[in-house]
């Protein structure tokens, strides 16, 4: 047993993935960032679909070809494989603790 | 996009299983508890795999055949298929959230 919200380091220069669960066909992730965004110009293209839901603090994901949406504590979004998307901005002044489940 | 914390009915006679996210091989659920626990005498005995994280309230899971785990806010545990179980106890006094991600 293990708890989502503990053991997040002090210094976080990049953003932090950790892998909580790997099963058949599915890996469940936790992220936390403190600030970070995904690299000018730079877009996700990943090859499975990805649940992602915010558990503390906030950010913007902007999608290639879709409206952007501002995930707040408890808000969760879909994202189909190979639906380019970004992380526009997180917030600066707290920790955004995301769940991750790739499928 | 929605929120894992809104949408709670006020009445709740029944502990509430709500799909919201149903993949390839992997389905994603909240569960609300309020007070809930199994049956008694009744085991979860599941086919596959199941993934749960508490994210509010308190719970105690009690297994067939191993150390029973309470879950507090954050907490997470992974029941492997088949591994018999039961929720014992659920706080009385506030909701229990779940994330539940079978797979």
């Amino acid at each position: 047993m293990n708890n989502l919200f503990t053991g997040i380091p002090e210094n976080l220069p990049q953003e932090l993935f950790q892998c909580l669960m790997e099963g058949e066909g599915v890996r469940i992730e936790r992220i936390v960032s403190r600030g970070h965004v995904t690299a000018p110009n730079e877009w996700y293209d990943q090859k499975r679909s990805e649940w992602v839901l915010v558990l503390r603090g906030r950010a913007l994901i902007t999608f290639a070809e879709k409206a952007s949406v501002t995930l707040e504590e408890g808000d969760y979004v879909n994202i189909a494989a190979h639906e380019r998307h970004r992380v526009e901005w997180t917030s600066p002044d707290e920790d955004t603790i995301w769940l991750a489940v790739h499928y």
